[in-house]
C-alpha cells in the first residue's frame, strides 16, 4: 500500500483528525444555564475553594498536552510546529482509541528551553499530564528534568521512555524464552542518544549485566574525548570492562544487540560474532540496522525491528496510552522508575509461556489487553509508592 | 430551578465538558500506517515545504483556544486558572453546539501581560483563532492589542465585543422600531470599564449622535482626574457636550441607557427624567440596573437584560461562535471593526419589520438562523476588505 498517498488522501478529506466534542448536550434554556451561566459559577467556587476539586469537576484529569516544538520529527528533523502537527494529532488520536485518554496536540513556536518549560508549566492547570514529544536531544533531557521537578503532573518524554520501556518487555520475554538470567547478559546498544540512553537506563534498572553503549564514533568509554555530557554521566554505569572499538569489535561475544541508529551497519558476520542465542533488535526506520533474514543468517535466534511488516514489532504504543490511563486514573504525581519497571513487566507478562516463541516475544499492536494491564499495574504502583495524589480508598473506587 | 445544584452534579458526573475525540478510525495496520507511521511523514513533508499547507493537512483551521488566566471570571473576579475551567469548558463545548469550531479551554498559571502574549504566541501554530475570556481589565486590552499586531490569526477578547456586536444589534433593532436615526440619538453608558468602553468604541463605529460614559466617579470628562488612560483616550470621541455630573444629571434627556454596572442603580425616576421612547439595556448580572417591570413603569418602551427569564436577552452566545465560524472558513488574519459591525447587522437583520417588536429586538439565545448569518456576512466582508488569506475563489469554494 502507498501509505503516504493515503495518508495525504485522509489528511486533506478530514482536515486533520482531532476534534473537541461537548460531554454533553446545550439544547435547551436550563441545559445552557447548567453548564454556562448561572449555572457555571458554582463548580468554579468550588475549585476556588479548593483547587484539588479541579480533578472533580473539570476533564483535566483525563487531558494530556502533547507537546513539541518540532525539532526532530520522526525521521524528518527540524521541520517547526506546524509541519509537527500531524504527528501530535496522530499520537492524539491513539490515547484516545487505546486507553480512552483525551489527548490534545500542543505544537510551540520556540525551541528556546526556558521558554519551553514555561509555557508548559503555564498551560499545567488545564492538563492530567504532558507528553513531550519529539524534542531533539539533548534539549530533551532538560526540558523533561526541569518539568518533573516543577510540576506536579506526570511528564514523560515518549521518544525515551515509551520505547525503552516496550524494548524492556521484549527483552525480558526474551530472555525468558531462551533462560539466560538478565544479571549475566551482556548488551550492546549502537546509538547513544537520547533513545539509546534512555533504553540503557531502563535495563539497568532490571539489573543488566552489562551493557555498552556504541556511538558513530565508537563505544561510549570513560577515556574517550568525544562524549556529550550525557554520554559521559554513563559511562560511570555502563561497559564495566572499559570496552573501546567500533561496533564491529564491541558486539562480539555479545547476548544482546539493540540498534537506534540507522539503516544496514550491522552485518551477518557482526551477528555471528555474538554468543549463542543472540537476540537482535534492529529498529531503525524505515530500513533496520540488519534486516531479519539476515540476522536470522548469522545466527541470531530472536529477531524485533520497528516495522508491522515483520514479527517482534517493538512499537510505543504499546506503553504510552496504559501509562497515561494508570497514572490519571489515580491523580499520579509523576511517572517513576517504579511504574516504568512495571509498565514494562507487564507488557512482557501478556504473554504466557505456551504462547512464548521466536516470533512472539511481544504483543502486537492491537493487543486491546495490553493497555489495561500497563493502566492497571501502573496505578497499583504509583499508589503503592506514594506517587498517587488520592488516598488509598479513593483509588480503589476510581478504579 | 436550582442552577448551582444541577451544575455541581453535572459537572461532577460527567468529570467537565470536553473531550477529545478522532474524527477517523484506528482500528487495523493500515489505519495505524495511514493515521501514523510511516504515512503521517507525507503531511509533514507537505507542511515543512509549504507552511500554509497547515490548514489543508490538519486540524488548526477549525481550532480555537479559550485563553483565560482566570484573573475576572463570570462575577467572581480573581479565582485562579484551575476554577476558571468550568467556564472556559462551558464556552468551547458552545462554540461546538452553536457553529462546529472545536475549541479547547487553555487556563493559565500565569497574570503577567508579558508572559501571557508569549505564550499564546508560542500557541498559536496549533490554532485557526484565539478568543481571549475573562482577563481582567486593564490588562486585557493590551494583550488583545499586542496579540492582533503579531499574529496572523484571528485574536477576540469576546468580553469587550461579543458583548458590544449584541448590544449594537439590539440598539440597531431597537431605533429601527422607534423610528428614531442613530445620527440623532444620545445614550448614556453606566460602567467604563472593559465591556462600557468596548460597547460605546463599536457604537460610535454606527455613527450614533453621542455617548457619555458614566464611571462610579461620574461622567467621564476631560477635565476629570480620575480618569484611567483608557478613560482619558474616550474623552476624545466622547461626550460632545463636556456633560459633568452624576449617573442621576447624565441620564436626563438620554434617548439610550445601556447599564454595564451593578444591580439596582437607576430608578423609575431616573427612566421618567429619559426621552420619549426610551431604550433601556440593563444587564448587570444576575440583578440588573433596574426590574424590567420598574422600568416599564418609568416609561420606558423597550427593555432588554442579560437574563433568558425576560425578554430581549444580550447573550453573548449570538456572536462568538458565528463571528468565528466566518473568519475560520475564509482564514481570516483578525477579526475587524469591518467584521463586527457586518456580525451586529446580521443578528439585527434576523427579525423581519413584521416581527419585530417591544419584547423582541434580539433574537433568542437558539435562533439558530444566527450562527449561520454571523458567520455568512462576516466572511464575506473579510474577504472583500483582504483580510482572508485565501483567494477570492477558494472563499467560495469553502463556503
Amino acid at each position: 500500500m502507498d501509505y503516504n498517498k493515503l495518508s495525504l488522501e485522509m489528511h486533506e478529506n478530514n482536515k486533520g483528525k482531532v476534534s473537541v466534542v461537548s460531554k454533553i448536550n446545550v439544547k435547551t434554556r436550563d441545559d445552557l444555564s447548567t453548564a454556562y451561566t448561572p449555572g457555571v459559577a458554582e463548580p468554579c467556587r468550588k475549585i476556588a475553594q479548593n483547587r484539588a476539586d479541579v480533578y472533580k469537576y473539570t476533564a483535566k484529569g483525563n487531558l494530556v498536552a502533547v507537546v513539541s516544538d518540532g525539532t526532530a520529527v520522526l525521521g524528518l528533523g527540524d521541520i517547526g510546529p506546524e509541519a509537527a502537527m500531524p504527528v501530535m494529532e496522530g499520537k492524539a488520536i491513539l490515547f484516545k482509541e487505546f486507553a480512552n485518554v483525551d489527548a490534545f496536540p500542543i505544537c510551540l513556536d520556540t525551541k528556546d528551553v526556558d521558554e519551553i518549560v514555561k509555557t508548559v508549566k503555564y498551560l499545567a492547570p488545564t492538563f492530567g499530564g504532558i507528553n513531550l514529544e519529539d524534542i531533539s536531544a539533548p534539549r530533551c533531557f532538560e526540558i523533561e528534568r526541569r518539568l518533573k521537578e516543577e510540576l506536579d503532573i506526570p511528564v514523560f518524554h515518549d521518544d525515551q521512555h515509551g520505547t525503552a520501556i516496550v524494548v524492556a518487555a521484549g527483552i525480558l520475554n526474551s530472555l525468558r524464552l531462551i533462560n539466560k538470567k538478565i544479571e549475566d547478559v551482556n548488551i550492546v546498544i549502537n546509538g547513544a542518544g537520547s533513545a539509546g540512553i534512555s533504553i540503557c537506563k531502563l535495563l539497568l534498572q532490571f539489573n543488566v549485566g552489562n551493557v555498552v553503549l556504541v556511538d558513530r564514533n565508537g563505544a561510549v568509554e570513560k577515556s574517550q574525548d568525544w562524549l556529550n555530557n550525557a554520554q559521559r554521566d554513563m559511562t560511570n554505569i555502563t561497559n564495566k570492562y572499559n570496552e573501546k572499538g567500533d561496533l564491529a569489535d564491541i558486539i562480539k561475544n555479545k547476548d544482546v544487540f539493540i540498534g537506534v541508529s540507522g539503516p544496514n551497519c550491522v552485518t551477518k558476520e557482526m551477528v555471528a560474532s555474538m554468543n549463542n542465542d543472540a537476540i537482535v533488535f534492529a529498529m531503525a526506520n524505515p530500513t533496520p540496522e540488519i534486516m531479519p533474514d539476515e540476522a536470522k543468517a548469522g545466527g541470531a535466534r530472536i529477531v524485533a525491528t520497528g516495522r508491522s511488516d515483520f514479527p517482534n514489532q517493538i512499537n510505543n504504543v504499546l506503553v504510552f496510552p496504559g501509562i497515561f490511563r494508570g497514572a490519571l486514573d489515580v491523580q499520579a504525581k509523576d511517572i517513576t522508575e517504579d511504574m516504568k519497571i512495571a509498565a514494562a513487566k507487564s507488557i512482557a507478562g501478556i504473554i504466557n509461556d505456551e504462547e512464548l516463541n521466536e516470533d512472539y516475544i511481544i504483543p502486537g499492536a492491537f493487543d486491546t489487553r495490553v493497555a489495561d494491564a500497563v493502566a492497571k499495574e501502573v496505578a497499583e504502583v504509583a499508589v503503592r509508592t506514594g506517587i498517587s495524589k488520592l488516598s488509598k480508598e479513593l483509588c480503589m473506587e476510581n478504579r
